[in-house]
């Protein structure tokens, strides 16, 4: 392994993010063949001392302070961004400007117009030889990944439904305070930006369809907070002054698919005793397929072809050598955890930057994304009528 | 038993509702201490034959085809009403005006004029001590009673998220043959009236909250069928003609209720490998509730209240001497099936008769279900903008 | 259905079994064409104002307190036994003497040597064209009929594993009263003879294999009780006074199948939470199923033939036409419940009497599950060795 | 954290359980504040281009063919053993007499005597500031650590029954081929050493009972396999030879507990369907819990002392702060995988080690679940008879 090429890595924030993307960076190259060395270079925060900590912690060589510097350094190839969705635009076009690879969470940006901007500046770096990836991570769980397969190889037919519910209640207390996440400016938006942007890129993932047309409404349950004292995380202490919510609790919508098929969702935080439940469910004309990210190590698959008698949903546990990923960890029926996602788009975002191929999803997936979001927002905002994307 | 005042029923229609409906008034009586004696007086149908045969089979002392005779009987105090809707306003108005009490399958009508005259005819009744029920069966699952029990005693605190998906799978094979309830002459509309009414009502009835305004989308995914040759229920075998489908075969729905709550409604019969998944969820700022109706004996509770790190959905056997109608039947953990909450509606119905008492749901109240089905007919006319009920 | 040939019943004992079997006798007609027309001619019970109680309730001609006499009676064709076990023996003999048909409940007696007896009554009353049959009614539930279909026609290969447990846990709490369950005199065993024996059979009834040898131990958790004031079925309230448990509150035992299958039984009372739950698997080389009774109307199969990485336990919903007696109910998805398994017991029972065949289990069978039980005993009175059936 | 004093480790063995111990060691500290800063010094093999590999891959500083020479090395304090039970008694006992700490894998050794042995020398060297822990790593799944919180802080009462079963099916195929699992001279025994040890760990871990005497049997279903050609893990490919197959495919015993509960086990690698289902159940007079490794962040808890009416399994997702080690990771909801239980292991040693704390379990804990073992061996070859432990 010491003979490949190095890959060097800046990753831009810290914060729960952070520590799963310093994993993957680590972890990665040692359960798969990887075919460039990715090191840990640089780890970026406004904050000096968490910064020097996150790298001593997570085994970066260094920490700083200062984004701009970092990018212009030459021993950087890859610029990981992990900060707030309001900063993507700015770090990310300057990165593929200076001829760094990016990763950069998601959703793309805060507004559209951001991720156009974005998106424009992917589409230059990549015929410079440079890649940008946005990291809807959850594509790579096994159990997605396996959907999109039995899904897209014609297992479950012609596509009609689709349901899907990202579920949360972390904000069900009233007293829960705010954080950067319910502010407008910071996040772009609550509920919709942060899982439901998810929602629609797992279901365009698995299905291979776009979203055309949409129905939405938001919601906000809870409008004024008390503000945080101290936190990271999705926790944190609540101070004593209040502030007010200015993104959605909940986005409910109904969407048509490029071929046909009718979805609904929803994203919440108020869905009291759900913790993390993504629950993703595709109709289709002799099958179906199920899951739940609180049980992300199963799918269940309804075989319309089975014997008549003999048909019901299959419980798979998605950890046997026939599934995505799965070869390279444990034996069977011994599960993956959230972070594991994170190492399988390092891998294959590794692979791809080695082969000189487009990693997906591509900074013009999530403009796409962003755009089935803002056709969202506009039909919220004219009593939820049909709006095109 | 023998020296309670008889209450002689007259049925009108058969099909497997028939079926049902006859085994409740047979069934209550012997598990519930009811104040009346329920007779099977007769049955009526079109076809005589087959009259005869489910009187026989079913235990009704006589059979007869036309139910205008049958309602003139002195000997007649209840009309049972089963048959299609598109027959429902004309026999229950005549038989409030000829004295009798009703018991009218749902929805109450095809049309929501027809539910008006219905409701203003049971209203003048009621004056004159005649009673009329509309069939929302379902309220009277034990696991569903008890959730509205949970919810109207605050074990969830304030409601803000209801989630109802009725789920069925009858119509996905693209050939399965037309039957009445895809001709919107004779069932009024098709899964919205069929399943979404359930939906509607049961939110209603456990939440205690009326849908105010609506926001939805009606869709057809096969629009031609092969015309029925024979059959009896939801099958049947298929003709080599074919017909034009004339109802919704999936309804999808927003609903804000009167106290607050924001609701997502789905009926449809193309959820592949769902039979009978009648899904409510209930999410407080307390607590939840959540059942499927294929676990008709189960009911999930999630009590927020609980010690930190303790809590979790509890999945209650609601077949305790607690929980509502399970104390007449078998001991703790053996479970009821899907005619029993037929029983007990008879055993409600017969104790409010008895009391004088105006049964519940009323005429009025399954007006005010058509009144909301009827809104979401309006707003998927108009390209699903919020429409109020 | 009038010209049909009558099959008088005489129902001795009532508590919760009669009113299962008064159900059955009443029911099992109206859903399943029978070529003899049962009619409820006497429920016989020692207080006679109970019984008469139950026979207006239940439908029961007349009512009567002395057993012998009744089946003297030329009017009666058949005897259904739901006393307690102590009385089976002289009941059914008697009854087989005097020409009756029988159908008794489990177990057969409270003794081998009874049992011995009423298998021989039982051969030679076969002789004569009258039948009997004990009541191991859970060989009727749907899902039970249809796990032994799958078994017996290779649908998991080469049986290997059998694993059966029946958990409930009405004798958790240390202070609920005697029972005659509790008395060895009355009820002859305790966990092992009342829900053991269920396990036993269905077992061997599913697998086609007797049981050939046990190793087992006999448990009891709480010795002394309250006794028992006033009360029918389980439950019941406590007295001032203690008795002595003389029966077992578990039984563990491990057994040798004919064909070489290894199974391990549980039957317990004292299974915190699980409140009637008789969980079946079978492992084969090919597959499994696997069933749990609190959750009857559907059953787990595992397809080992099915394709790599699509391979899962499929929960089944056994409410389909193809299954064992549910075309006869409701629409697929809508579930039966505890009481539907006796109607099945009753429909079998009147097309084998009809057609002169032998009905199943018959006594003989109900003799051998006996010397099962009675195999677990001596073993667990021998330090558990193994000890041949 | 690099002022921490080191603590340098050699691992001796690769393979799957080398992978996970090596990602235990470089990701324990980046999670968890630990007081000593671990270094991956060595990795022993006996094939020294696979060691080579597993250095390079896992982050190890060098690898090395000859254990003996390594644990004489100055630099290392501690000797992690991953190789077959067959070995660990010599590496063990010369490591400690090194003056080594001992991470040795389960089960301890392949004979009761070499348990013996390695357990006095771990005494002498504890004396000595010497510690060993053997690694019955399923000690540190957050939902198993919390059941014993559960069940010793008396939420569950007192504690009657326990069902401990451990099923997997990877040996359900005849033909699957011989691996050293197999072969008693190197596994020491089939599924009683390999999950069966498992089982009785965790039962009396989280009980805080010990097992006094069994009565167990022990069968072997396929006795012949074809041998192994080449391959790693749990499965590999098969060559034209066969071998006999020395241990056991199943394991299934009764055990008393010390202070009164009973318990059913089972090992089997014969439950067809079942890939890695380690189930425990815990019944107590007011409660009970329910784990099922195939959902390993979920613990169900059902609480006798909640409100009649409103008792059931509570699905706890153990993935609160107040669960055992899940603060250190993600935000509620998002699940932990197999590897990350030895994690949780490398913690608490490393937190032991530098408090002068002896681990747990320790190597006499390790001896005590070998001696069980062998009673059950004892009572299998007794037909079954109970034996004390």
């Amino acid at each position: 392994m010491a003979d490949k090429k190095p890959l060097r890595v800046a990753m831009i924030g810290y914060g729960f993010m952070g520590a799963a993307h310093s994993q993957a960076w680590s972890v990665a190259p040692k359960f798969f063949d990887l075919p460039l060395r990715p090191e840990l270079a640089v780890v970026v925060g406004r904050d000096a001392e968490r910064a020097a900590d996150v790298a001593t912690r997570f085994g970066w060589e260094s920490s700083a302070t200062d984004w701009r510097e970092v990018i212009r350094r030459d021993d950087i190839d890859l610029v990981d961004i992990c900060a707030p969705g309001d900063t993507h635009a700015e770090i990310a076009i300057a990165s593929l400007a200076a001829g760094k690879h990016v990763l950069c969470e998601k959703p793309l940006a805060n507004s559209a117009q951001d991720a156009i901007l974005m998106a424009e500046a992917a589409e230059s770096a990549l015929a410079a030889g440079v890649f940008a990836m946005v990291g809807f991570t959850y594509r790579r769980v096994p159990a997605i990944s396996f959907a999109r397969e039995l899904v897209r190889s014609g297992r479950i037919g012609t596509l009609r439904r689709v349901q899907a519910n990202y579920l949360q209640d972390w904000l069900v207390d009233e007293n829960a305070p705010m954080t950067w996440r319910l502010d407008k400016t910071r996040a772009g938006s609550g509920s919709l930006g942060d899982i439901g942007a998810h929602a629609v890129d797992a279901v365009q993932f698995i299905t291979g369809q776009t979203v055309s047309s949409v129905s939405g409404t938001l919601h906000t349950f809870v409008a004024e907070r008390p503000l945080l004292g101290e936190g990271i995380g999705l926790g944190g202490t609540a101070s004593d002054e209040r502030g007010t919510v200015t993104v959605d609790d909940s986005a409910l919508f109904t969407a048509r698919l490029s071929d046909g098929a009718l979805a609904s969702f929803e994203a919440t935080r108020f869905a009291t005793g759900r913790k993390n439940a993504f629950r993703l469910e595709f109709s289709g004309s002799t099958g179906a397929v199920s899951f739940d990210l609180e049980r992300m190590n199963e799918l269940e698959f309804y075989d319309g072809t089975d014997a008549a008698g003999e048909r019901g949903f299959r419980r798979i546990l998605v950890t046997e050598p026939e599934h995505p990923y799965a070869a390279a960890w444990w034996p069977t029926g011994h599960g993956l955890g959230y972070e594991h996602a994170f190492s399988h788009q390092v891998r294959d975002l590794v692979l791809d930057i080695a082969a000189g191929r487009q990693p997906e999803p591509s900074f013009a997936d999530g403009l796409q994304v962003q755009t089935v979001l803002e056709a969202i927002e506009r039909s919220a905002a004219s009593r939820s009528e049909w709006t095109t994307v």
